[in-house]
């Protein structure tokens, strides 16, 4: 066989080289799943996010608005107003994606009394460490 | 309204205090992610877990699968064999879980051609910094 006949390797976040890892983090990471999260809603300005997505600082908000709007999630749409204001949305991709992102957040949300049943058990059965 | 006939508030990953975000980010963390991805598929032993997971350290492995064993996420079967030999399996919730993550991971996967052109053109549109 031909190596110019050869498909191309499919993307596999199980391989460490795969840029499909580092989209995945952004996509799940801590704040990059609650912004994808808080912008299915619609249309945020930045801090409107900042506040929906609790507890995050201005500065990783930036970030990962930042790697998000690389990565073709994130659309950001500055208004020639003064002050300026700048509005951030979910692109067409962002939305399918977080789409597949809440189906997870709202799993796990509504199974928590399970979870929280299983640490008290797990934290039981074992000796504190000292 | 009698305080004590108000509902007990639904669990909320946007709320920093709440304890389904500790949860979702023992799923969505970078190693919890691929080990739930990779348990999807049957049990494992830990050295086979860690070959799969690429590029995990023992250290991290073993701390990823202490956390989603608390969570009721996985289960971890010690075989009385000589050497010892230890088996990691989801249970049902974890199975449930990891389907929802990889719906997700599978969508990323297939679309990663997009997000590769979205950032060469965002990278193009923008000076290099200095």
């Amino acid at each position: 066989m031909n190596a110019m006949e050869e498909p191309p390797l499919p993307y596999d976040v199980f391989a460490k080289a795969c840029p499909s890892r580092g989209t995945l983090e952004h996509v799940t990471g801590r704040w990059g799943a609650l912004t994808l999260g808080a912008l299915q809603e619609g249309s945020l300005r930045f801090n409107e996010l900042r506040r929906r997505v609790d507890g995050v600082s201005e500065k990783m908000l930036s970030q990962t608005l930042q790697a998000l709007e690389r990565d073709g999630l994130v659309h950001r749409e500055a208004q020639p107003t003064n002050p300026p204001r700048v509005d951030y949305e979910l692109t067409p991709l962002g939305h399918e994606v977080a789409a597949r992102l809440l189906a997870l957040i709202h799993f796990v949300e509504g199974r928590m009394d399970s979870v929280l049943a299983a640490r008290e058990k797990y934290d039981e059965t074992r000796a504190p460490r000292r």
